[in-house]
């Protein structure tokens, strides 16, 4: 059978079910946010799907993917489409899946008798913002949440992201105990669904789709503390620094997002440059409210000030602070020059402070640098590089190349492919799941263990990175 | 004046208020737990207080601390009696002040719309474990206890304790955020109420009453999850540790207490040496519901089987799981054996998994290990040493020598004296709040820096440990 057979065929048995074929559709429904890169701008340019599917519910999913599996078609699971490194691109055609409509909180995992609710589970195509606000009214909320939670769905969380905004207190959602149950259906001529609990979890969090559909997900709540925005300067990046380090070091205060930007980074911030004096450095930060005088001491003695203080989402800068810290913040960087890009340096834990002035230093000829403080596998970290304007390829291996040799362990945001990204070991566990889930290799193609090393994407998209490794959760 | 007629003075002016010179009474209210100190056992006996004054209320107390300001009586503020250094000891005579009148919880400071406490204040004699029977019907209970919840008062916790149960989570009591806010009375001709908040808490904190007389407490809460206690056995000790280590660094598991004990100290316990075969070690750990999935694989991974679980303190074993654990511990050893102590020995951050190894090795002759884990100055660390036969000072000061030079910090529990110790830091703020709030230094007199270099007390529980320090709350 041809494939355009298969694809008419296809079309026959989903019946009733949304789908289009339409090119400015599948062109739209086959994006993410990639163009952020430069160099997924140009490579991932025209992969689009065949055809667009949306079903209404798990069964139309169920139907959808059983036909897809008949068929031999391609399948992209597709949530919000606000992933960044192309997780959502369908690198060769078949079916973009989107499950949007596949939304609603369903249900609180706890102490009945005492109302504490323990766990919230959501189907899949949930917008991470909604859980929030289905659970805040009594006193309760996510541990984290991507800086798109206002966007991305849950399910495209948990398939493509991999920690933010409340990672400065719980770690990365791989952390265990992070995730605590995850719902898949594979991939067959009659899907399954299969309930995954602790370690498992993990073996399907962050591979991008390849080895399992995600219908539900349920993860631990925590107090819905009434967090405050601080917008805070300080002369030198070194103050900015030992702050950002130290309060996340404060295991009794309470903090949800710690984003150090040095100058000129916070010039770059319409919304928010008036607020920073012309020179210093930036610190965001949200932090709870019983924990603000300790926030306020921590300020003083490194010699910053508090510039502006409001409620969660009540700024004067018209969007929640946590859509200026993240990944949200090469947005805004490049609104003012198309050119920025920035990599994904893990800093070392022993001596982070040092680390980070040392990375301040030795790279200022490149860039400013942008951090978000983040506790990963047991200990405080944090995420950045300098910010800098692309050139090419070439140059992108040589700063990868010079921050390794500077001991920090680079992710590879600017690739589709995981094997390239080096964020998730991709181990026997991974291909093993994939093989029981997906036996006809149709999810995710080109992006986890059917990579060939001829493939264009993963061949020009590869740096000299050697990947991140997990102790704890493996 | 005579001390006789300043005494007699006194107890006109005492009115209506009980006191009490009855010699039992004095006896039994100038001791607190020392006598599990070899050392403290015959040192502080017949330390006996003059008076005994017991108020009603604050009005009551103001009165009672005027008089003896009036008349220069050394005043001794005293709670349940619970601590176990000789804390509440009257090293010179004078009035015993015992506040455990002055209890209840004040009320809880939050966001009413939302129903959410942030923290509780309660008066100074209020039992620790009575704030958490009042908040926790709400889902709400205090970050930290300890072990001697049931019986100490929340101002001597304050005033002489450091950390506990929960201290694996939040951290010590000084570590920023983890006390609110103190309210001290100054012992003047007429006291004044002070309101202490933010860094100044330290100052107050863990100084055993020598620079004001805590009268109410303000601390944060947390939330009241489902608390599950399990008795944990691994073949080797080594395993033990890894898990305590391991558990710990898992940010997204829930815990409260992890207590690792070395063979054969699990048989030390008789209500708990039918759970763990013999020759095994135990841990002992607290963790909420929801993580218990991720205890069962930590557990699994480390080799190790969880021996019983129950909600907390429901356990066959006859009370809280938290009451075999941290100061309460040794009570249990030393039923066994009344020989038995330990030394107050804090690890290293770096490479904490293999010092606990190194000590375990090195000082297996010593005695077996008992650890509490806990986060401390914005790491985790542990807390514990050999378990062994006290002989002489000389031995103790010879075991303090070696463990530090295996790179452990020593704070000496065999002492009431806070410069002996070596856990309080005694700085200038220290002092000018003594100064200010103490001006005839009439409070604890002999444990903070009123004590010259030929104090009895003093010379004779010094030990050559070099005291800790705090980077992040100083």
């Amino acid at each position: 059978m041809s494939p355009i057979e298969a694809l008419t065929k296809l079309r026959t048995e989903l019946g009733p079910i949304d789908h289009s074929t339409d090119a400015r559709k599948l062109r739209s429904k086959s994006r993410d946010r990639f163009a952020q890169s430069p160099v997924l701008r140009d490579l991932l340019r025209g992969r689009n799907a065949e055809i667009f599917i949306a079903p209404r519910d798990k069964e139309e999913l169920r139907t959808a993917v059983a036909a897809c599996a008949r068929h031999r078609i391609p399948i992209t699971v597709r949530g919000a489409g606000s992933g960044q490194f192309g997780q959502g691109v369908p690198l060769s055609g078949g079916a973009v899946i989107d499950v949007t409509a596949l939304a609603g909180v369903l249900g609180w995992h706890g102490d009945r008798g005492r109302q504490i609710p323990r766990t919230v589970r959501a189907l899949t195509g949930t917008v991470v913002a909604d859980i929030d606000a289905a659970i805040r009214p009594s006193g309760w909320e996510l541990r984290m949440h991507p800086s798109t939670s206002q966007q991305a769905t849950v399910g495209g969380y948990i398939a493509g992201g991999h920690a933010g905004i409340g990672s400065c207190q719980w770690g990365i959602l791989r952390d265990t105990g992070n995730i605590t149950a995850l719902e898949v259906m594979t991939v067959e001529e009659h899907p399954r669904l299969i309930e995954l609990r602790g370690r498992d979890v993990n073996t399907v969090h962050h591979a991008y789709g390849a080895n399992g559909i995600i219908t539900e997900v349920e993860l631990p709540v925590a107090p819905a503390w009434e967090w405050h925005e601080l917008v805070i300067s300080f002369p030198e990046f070194e103050q900015a620094a030992r702050f950002s380090v130290d309060i996340c070091n404060s295991d009794g205060v309470l903090k949800k997002v710690v984003s150090p930007h040095a100058h000129p980074l916070p010039q770059y911030f319409p919304d928010l440059a008036g607020l920073v004096p012309d020179g210093e450095a930036m610190v965001l930060l949200m932090a709870a409210v019983q924990s603000v005088p300790n926030v306020e001491d921590l300020v003083h003695a490194n010699g910053g000030r508090i510039r502006y203080r409001c409620l969660e989402g009540k700024g004067t800068y018209g969007a929640p602070l946590y859509e200026f810290t993240w990944g949200h913040s090469m947005m805004h960087y490049q609104r003012r020059n198309k050119k920025l890009i920035g990599l994904l340096a893990l800093y070392p834990q022993e001596n982070l402070y040092e680390s980070i002035l040392r990375i301040h230093r030795d790279f200022a000829e490149l860039g400013p640098l942008h951090l978000e403080m983040k506790r990963i596998d047991g200990g405080l970290s944090c995420q950045g590089s300098p910010v800098f304007e692309f050139e090419s390829q070439q140059q992108l291996a040589a700063i990868t190349a010079q921050l390794q040799q500077s001991g920090l362990f680079i992710a590879n945001t600017h690739t589709p492919v995981l094997g390239a990204s080096g964020m998730k070991p991709w181990g026997p566990k991974e291909a093993a799941f994939k093989r029981e889930f997906d036996p006809y290799g149709l999810l995710a193609q080109g992006k986890a263990d059917d990579v060939v090393g001829t493939d264009t994407v993963s061949t020009s998209t590869a740096l000299p990175n050697s990947g991140w490794s997990y102790r704890l959760s493996n």
